[in-house]
């Protein structure tokens, strides 16, 4: 089976002209909040309002039906009661519309009639070759052309574009469920599939693969409806990008929760582990892995092996930092002579890797300037692979000088950081983290996950590697 | 050996007239810091500022040694160039003052010259029956008596008086490195050992025993000196309150670093992992957990078994939840059929644990008072012996009515209870943060740290009540 060269998913995410049916009542829950979500994210595309019962919603015109749009429509977004939802899906058919998101819930995920009513929609949208992410969804999120179809009011302004995709089958992969605004994420694509009547894993895998956005794919799965085949679509796309699953149901307990949540069997969890494993797939075990550790491979290059260096202004940090890194895979970089002699004229106690740069503070004029020359110190030894940076902040306003001498550093740079921050303010901290970040560095809320991104982006690069030889 | 009853630390942590040796130029880095924030803290003893080259400081006349000090000294604090320090203790033990806190470096942690002018301070101090904790150390603090050590300006205003006690031979643990502000942390005690020439994690362990304000004792320990007589007294304090012990060096490569840091050999990690488990003493891997997990015992109730019942407006996070308590040492409670009956009416969508409340959320019209009524419902089920509480925050403003419904819970409740929020804005996270802290509501930066700590927390009563059959 050959990927397709644009992915069947096309016409969802680079969707121009945008139907939009429902409710338009001011309030976050209806049509009006999608609407305005498109509004605030400044969609590149047309939106057609359709209500039969409105005339003007946010200064545009509302059409009675779909049928009253002249203009073609490439994506219909539905959050109308499930019940007119046959109705609405049956005019989108005739009028040969080939892609619905159905935002409203009331279907598969609430009982059997809900499961019915889902199969009736389907079924119409099958015949007419119309495709349906969803029903019980808050749709999908395209950075490129500023695309949103979700109504929540928050989170959705200014989400930054970049190389992560995100999806799951809840809305908790949403911009309303993470701070990706307040921490900047670099995102490219979100999707939720929510119930999975149609668009589900695969096709997104296959869309993303050739979506020249995205650089690295993460999904949170609870189900996978057809792993062999997934499984098979990954281990291709691994070779160029990155693919991270978060999959629960490690437990028995969870697993069992699984089948009564989706209705589907979520498969032994062993037989996933190394299927994953064998097809070059990383699997992550927690929700801030999954929210932390995708951006190691946003905007950084890949670690060329596993050597580390530790730069720390804590030494208990620094031995930390050790066991973190020897349990991700990581070894601890034994570093040059001419690098410790070069360390030894920043300050004759800088002796070893970790570099407790900490213990030398109190006798340096300009620290910035100090960390500077240490971690490009240690990163233009050869020895050196990546480096975790553990720093301190106390002061929103000392993040500029911080944040200056790590732009020199990203870009002279050819190797992998992820930065960990503590401190007594969590202001301080979260304004140095939002300037690394926007510098595309990666800044962890805990030591271990930055430890396990490096840790992870190293034997990612060794798979591909070994691949390409 | 019995405990003592009043511990030999009390000279330090209960001092009324305390002596500040050092420079006091207007900067963080000297006598000047610690001074100003002994008055930022509202110390309730007198200060007595000692330096020949000064008259007056913060408005305190300054005497020109310690002899010059007419009144009894409880505790000197020096923070002195480390060459000066052993005339400086000289002249203490003279005075007869039994407690000095040596905030200076320059000793055993930076060469063999340092380590002799360590030994020699050591043997002056010997001699006089003075005890020293340092040198290299932030020292201590006491919420009881708003005495703190350090110079340190940030993070040292207003530390909330509580029951938890922090102890560690480096800096890391104070609060200009941890968020204790912020987070309305509950700290009786913290105690830096620093280079431990004298007092130690024994004599601290003892003090802490007999302390009223300390119900739970949290130590970051590089190395231990006498790791038999260590286990031997933490092992009679578990009966009464836990001892969490952050003991890094799980790999070799740690181990050998620690050695070089410390001078001492770090000791087989297994010993120490077979060694804590018999004593019943709590290991802990990561400095999330050693900032999170102490508080789950501060201000709730132990759990009377480990079943669980999990709360959840995501149903993605319930299932996760799961996962993370069967790894933690809890099951999933199943919720007797009044309960189950009593949840029907609540919402008839609500029918196991985890109880997803976020999918009936658009059916109700007043969230926090459904919230409210499902907790009070699980926790009042006899099978039930703990919960976690998933909560979205997305608006700062909204955190009121919830953290109502978790005031009226706690009045109520004789459960524990630990809780995870997410969401799109850090700004209401924290906030909603903040408010359940200043209940004693334990909140956690991750899903996985809550379910651990829950899971300590009934194990921890598990023997304990096997010690007291």
């Amino acid at each position: 089976m050959e990927l397709k060269t644009k992915g069947n998913l096309a016409t969802f995410f680079e969707a121009r002209n945008v139907a939009v049916i429902g409710s338009f009542k001011e309030e976050w829950s209806g049509g009006y909040g999608v609407i305005k979500n498109l509004l605030n994210f400044r969609f590149s595309g047309h939106i057609y309002p359709v209500n039969p019962y409105y005339s003007e919603v946010l200064g545009m015109p509302v059409y009675p039906t779909i049928n009253h749009v002249a203009d073609s429509i490439d994506l219909v977004i539905v959050i109308t009661p499930s019940q007119v939802v046959p109705t609405v899906i049956e005019q989108c058919a005739q009028k040969g519309i080939k892609a619905a998101i159905i935002v409203s819930d009331g279907f598969a995920e609430t009982n059997r009639e809900g499961a019915k009513l889902q199969q009736h929609v389907m079924n119409i949208a099958r015949n007419a070759g119309l495709r349906i992410i969803g029903p019980n969804t808050i749709g999908i999120t395209n950075t490129a052309n500023c695309l949103v179809t979700t109504p929540y009011f928050t989170g959705y302004n200014k989400i930054q574009r970049g190389s992560v995709a995100y999806a799951s089958q809840t809305g908790i992969v949403g911009a309303q469920a993470l701070p990706l605004e307040d921490y900047g994420y670099p995102i490219s694509k979100i999707c939720d599939f929510g119930n999975k009547c149609d668009v589900n894993e695969i096709d997104l895998l296959e869309y993303l693969a050739v979506d020249p956005e995205t650089r690295v794919i993460a999904m949170h799965l609870e189900d996978i409806k057809d792993s062999r085949q997934f499984i098979d679509i990954a281990r291709r796309i691994v070779v160029d990008k990155p693919v991270l699953i978060l999959k629960p149901g490690r437990s028995q307990a969870a697993a069992k929760a699984v089948a009564s949540h989706t209705g589907s069997l979520a498969g032994t969890d062993q037989i996933y582990d190394s299927a994953f494993t064998q097809a070059g797939i990383v699997r992550l075990n927690t929700w801030q892995e999954f929210l932390d550790i995708p951006k190691v491979f946003a905007s950084q290059p890949l670690p060329t092996g596993n050597r580390l260096a530790i730069v720390t202004v804590s030494g208990a940090a620094g031995i930390m930092a050790i066991d973190a890194a020897m349990e991700n895979g990581l070894v601890i970089a034994q570093l040059s002579s001419a690098t410790i002699d070069r360390l030894a004229k920043i300050s004759p106690r800088l002796v070893s890797n970790p570099v407790d740069i900490g213990q030398v503070a109190p006798f340096i004029s300009d620290f910035p300037q100090a960390l500077e020359s240490v971690i490009a110190t240690v990163l233009a030894d050869d020895s050196v692979d990546c480096a975790i940076i553990v720093l301190w902040a106390a002061l929103a306003a000392d993040a500029l000088d911080t944040s200056d001498a790590f732009r020199r550093l990203k870009q002279q740079g050819s190797k992998p950081m992820a930065i960990w921050i503590y401190g007594p303010k969590l202001s301080a901290k979260e304004e140095l983290t939002r300037q690394l970040e926007a510098l595309g560095l990666p800044t962890y809320l805990n030591l271990e996950t930055a430890a396990k991104a490096l840790g992870i982006a190293a034997s990612y690069a060794k798979f591909k590697s070994r691949l390409e030889q």
